[in-house]
């Protein structure tokens, strides 16, 4: 976007609502942070105390930034299933009891503003898009490898929503048809292989089986026994902990050869807290996608593509910021 | 699109170059066929030979119909894989020596006429988007199952290429990720459990196990042994070519359930020779994807969407002329 002068930049304000934390930034429209305000989600308040904080939050950054930029709008990160048409959560683990709750319109009556309201994956990967990993690309997927896997495709530049505002639920290709029973319903989805929930069950699995004594030490001395200390004993050199993320990362590969034959976009993003990981789990998922996407070879350099049409996985720049960036982003748009 | 009036209405030439059958059509922009002429690919009379027919056969159509219409172009759909950029074909097993040659500059400067060159799955879908089982919707994936299965994907009305012409490659997506070898270079795709070529393996190995004496006793009799024949005797009540089928719509359901989590699309069209055999896999089709896509799931009328958001998978309508109608279109977007 070209902005003719510096008195009419805009700024947007982006929210992202997590289950544990809730941060709101105001955003100018080249990316820059103006400030950001953090605070917990209090669930256990109600949706209406969590909305007041929203609003309370927005209505102080509004206030500071209104006089240099102009308000182009709100945009909020969410997790769980929306009604894009009603702005509606249709389904939220994470946010028990806002279950078709008009958060949109709520927030939209409460300040009299435009408010955008997004898939917190999907806005990840706006956000990645926009300023990370895939600002050189024109369209991307990137999957959040977190509690669950989350997937968000932009296209053109544009979040893909699909008919109901569902597509891009990329943690639930089937990766192996008779695989270990996913919430969603399926057998063997990627969620249940390639995130933080799935590495510690196949941690627990292969002590389980004693075939993991470091990692049986490991939990007995630490009650947070998490996917981050799991990554630390592969890191170290720990055989069973290296056997899962390979496990992790041959998920992957199956998955993205999907994506990959199926949407043949220039760009997969892998982010998410379980990313941190890459070093250990990225070498199977490449040999994986590699062996598995006749679409992937055919763009790697020795099929004398030019380089601008290689197939890149990579990690995502933006951690933890991706999704409030993209919030953001979506107003500005 | 709107005419102003019939002397000012346009019209294409579609070609459908096939392995074995070329068909040209003048086609109008309301879809109306003018005027087909078929003939056979004498592939081994090469390529200056072929296009040298391709190119007669326009300037017979063009010369018959350019005083009535105003000529829009020539739309050709080709199996194998296209460089969209170049015009050329990457792989074309059914057109052996065709690799690398520049079909759409060559026919080009021949006519001195606009050449749009697209993958026939990309075509088919495009025509069943147009004229066909999807004309009604925005945005559809067609799956054609042949002798492989190929996949079109069609979004806001427009063939989804991808990077490089390679997207919708649906017949490569894992079904089985230890599963029968693919040609592709992966194993388990959906090719190698719902194409023709799976239908009559996957009889051979009943037969060969001693599963299946009436196919076997078919098989004998008759040197044509194909899909069809197996179909018959499913739809006769043979148990075993009824198993068959099954395995078919379970392959087709898992891989159904990917696109539906990943597009998230209104329309899922099912074309291609096996696609007669609805009867026959369409219930363990339909019965896969309801259980393992809880997007699907979403979309069904049990869950109070309106009937306008529901996830349709639907037989094809054009038949073997869907390739031909959706060249044409090419030339009229």
């Amino acid at each position: 976007m070209m902005i003719a002068a510096a008195a009419e930049q805009q700024f947007a304000i982006g929210v992202d609502l997590g289950g544990t934390n809730l941060r709101i930034a105001a955003v100018d429209a080249g990316g820059k942070q103006l400030e950001l305000i953090t605070t917990n989600t209090e669930v256990k308040r109600g949706r209406d105390y969590v909305v007041g904080e929203i609003c309370d939050a927005i209505r102080i950054l509004q206030e500071k930034f209104r006089g240099k930029y102009r308000f182009a709008g709100i945009g909020i990160g969410v997790p769980g299933i929306i009604d894009m048409e009603s702005g509606t959560l249709h389904e939220s683990p994470n946010l028990p009891g806002w279950e078709n709750y008009p958060v949109r319109d709520e927030i939209q009556r409460r300040l009299g503003a435009t408010v955008v309201l997004e898939n917190d994956a999907n806005a990840a990967a706006l956000g990645e898009k926009w300023l990370g990993a895939a600002r050189d690309v024109d369209s991307v997927c990137m999957l959040t490898l977190g509690t669950g896997v989350g997937g968000g495709i932009v296209l053109h530049g544009r979040v893909w929503h699909g008919m109901t505002g569902m597509a891009a639920e990329c943690g639930h290709i089937s990766i192996y048809p008779d695989g270990v029973q996913c919430n969603c319903g399926n057998r063997g989805c990627l969620e249940q292989y390639a995130s933080a929930t799935a590495v510690k069950r196949m941690a627990l699995e292969a002590i389980a089986f004693g075939k993991a004594p470091e990692l049986a030490r490991a939990m007995s001395e630490n009650p947070e026994f998490s996917s981050k200390l799991i990554f630390q004993h592969a890191s170290q050199g720990d055989a069973s902990a290296k056997a899962i993320f390979s496990s992790v990362g041959r998920a992957l590969g199956i998955g993205l050869a999907d994506l990959v034959n199926v949407l043949n976009l220039p760009m997969y993003v892998i982010g998410g807290g379980v990313s941190s990981a890459w070093e250990a789990f990225s070498p199977a998922m490449h040999e994986e996608l590699h062996r598995r996407s006749f679409v992937y070879r055919a763009t790697e350099p020795d099929q004398q593509q030019s380089p601008r049409r290689r197939t890149l996985v990579t990690r995502a720049l933006l951690g933890s910021d991706a999704g409030l960036i993209g919030a953001a982003r979506l107003a500005l748009m």
